[in-house]
């Protein structure tokens, strides 16, 4: 579609791979892929709600342009790039692919939308502005943190099993877990041993580690193998890290 | 290949996710897909029967041109966009990857052919005109229709787990299958309830809704679900719908 | 990464679907693939031990020049190609996103170089000269030869489930096994009967084929099935072919 309406535009596709209905996990690939990407129209749909009540935006930040739902899926990679300068509502039906149908607004609203823009056409040509501080937001849970331990929440599994949770560096270090310290995970009612290090070679193979990913977010791994799949661990679910005795 | 041969030619990947062997699949997407896309050279291979007597093809109609084996991949789509006005089978070698392998003749025929064809060479030098008549087609199946019932063949699940039928709009409505009618949906031994819907939101989250999808095709699926896994429904298998009293 | 550096440069993406820690199977994908491909930077990145010891490099051999991880990945292809003429440790950090993670260098290593690379900064740029014969290699193993049968290894197996494996036509030929052969594959227990042939079509549907793939790799299909999934074959398990009486 986009081809179809700027020929000459670049394409560059991130990822075709965000489970369906993955909204926060594309959140999350967007905000940590776009710092490493050529500023431009920045493209995403993960959109449950087609067909319903939920806005379609542009958002304007920085030098760089954001079409999606209005579901929270832009403003984690929005605000972490600047912030939203300018947000507007797409309602104009002048660049839509008409007719427009109920289920796949990607193709007939943000494509089209986002080729215009790719073209130099001016936000409000889209659509009415709306506020920034009345864009949906992504509930994304903030860890437990206690003496000597974390409650933390699976945020992302990649394709080599290495598990995303929501915790900082800095919260790791607050109780105590450094580089070097050994710590059990709990899930459910298992129990695994880990070691809090920099990268995959510094355990064994087959070990687990607690490690700043390269996206500075607080991850999971096993040297050599898959830590999702050892973990039984998915999105949303709670995890307990605790220094070892 | 196509970049050997053609380095200024873009290439648009539309998918190289089609199941093996899945010719009507592809003949589907390839339909579904280029109405939304620049004309071109169309280039299209799933080709179980490599190294066979299948006949290389290709054809050209209104704009466009297709490039692919001769097993009813190509023409669903070329007939939906204006018909077939003529017909090539590719016998001469000068175009070809030399030598020409026995089981990947994407990468031996059909890629330079493409290649060949973007940069402009005519269609006649690639072999002698055939008969449109005499292409294979798919044997698409037909819906059987009853009072209040229809049979259904599955065509196509995606990657959401939406599961296309054989059936058109117009054929729901003839049964009374109207916007909001509850309907039930026979797999088997097993008897699922769903509602007639235009689009995800009309229907709470886990219901099943039968709809018209964006590429005007009825389909079954499930608000925030997969269901093509609850319904266990795959390409070919049979579902019998009616309405509910 | 390469788009911000090199926004000229056309990035062709053959695959991202080798298995995690599949430095093998990505050293053959590459080694089969590039004879297809123009020349250029060719960028690859399988990388189990990224932040430990093993050295970065760039090789240039025949016009082409490959980027990647000490570990064997690159040199499959290398070879198969010309040779290395010249191998250059990475060392600088000029040309390197900064900081660089401790766990994704294709990211904040070889992207980039890879980038100025294309941009045509000579390779010594990067670091110092290193010994070609100081790479280091895969241990592609040998099949085992007797009388009338081979003890074969699986290399790789393919989205169709062919499996590719580690013997050449002249092996099969030199134990007799010659197309139109019946031959027995040994997988641990069990027992299948297969036929040497040309194409998947040379065989019935269902029926076991023994081929030369369409990059002369001795490979084993089933025409019309899966034959990874019959066989239970994964990278590295041993089988054995032999005549049958």
């Amino acid at each position: 579609v986009i081809k179809m309406i700027a020929p000459e535009v670049e394409v560059i596709d991130i990822t075709h791979g965000i489970a369906p209905q993955g909204v926060l996990q594309g959140a999350l690939v967007l905000a940590n892929t776009l710092p490493y990407m050529p500023s431009g129209v920045h493209l995403a749909v993960v959109d449950p709600e087609v067909g319903g009540e939920r806005r379609a935006l542009v958002l304007e930040g920085d030098g760089r342009v954001f079409v999606g739902p209005d579901n929270g899926l832009l403003l984690v990679a929005a605000e972490k790039l600047g912030g939203v300068q300018a947000a507007v509502e797409i309602t104009s039906r002048e660049f839509l692919l008409e007719p427009v149908s109920r289920t796949f607004h990607g193709r007939d609203v943000f494509s089209p939308v986002a080729a215009h823009l790719a073209l130099g056409v001016p936000i409000d040509e889209f659509g009415p502005r709306v506020e920034p501080s009345s864009l949906r937001r992504l509930d994304v849970p903030k860890p437990a943190v206690g003496t000597s331990r974390l409650r933390v929440t699976v945020l992302y599994v990649d394709r080599y099993g290495n598990v995303q949770v929501n915790a900082t560096t800095e919260e790791l270090e607050a109780v105590g877990m450094l580089p070097g310290s050994q710590v059990e995970i709990d899930v459910g009612f298992e129990s695994y041993f880990a070691f809090v290090a920099a990268t995959f070679a510094d355990v064994r193979p087959g070990d687990i580690l607690v490690y700043e990913d390269s996206y500075r977010n607080v991850a999971l791994a096993i040297n050599g193998g898959n830590a999702a799949e050892m973990l039984s661990a998915r999105p949303g679910q709670e995890l307990r890290i605790r220094l070892a005795e």
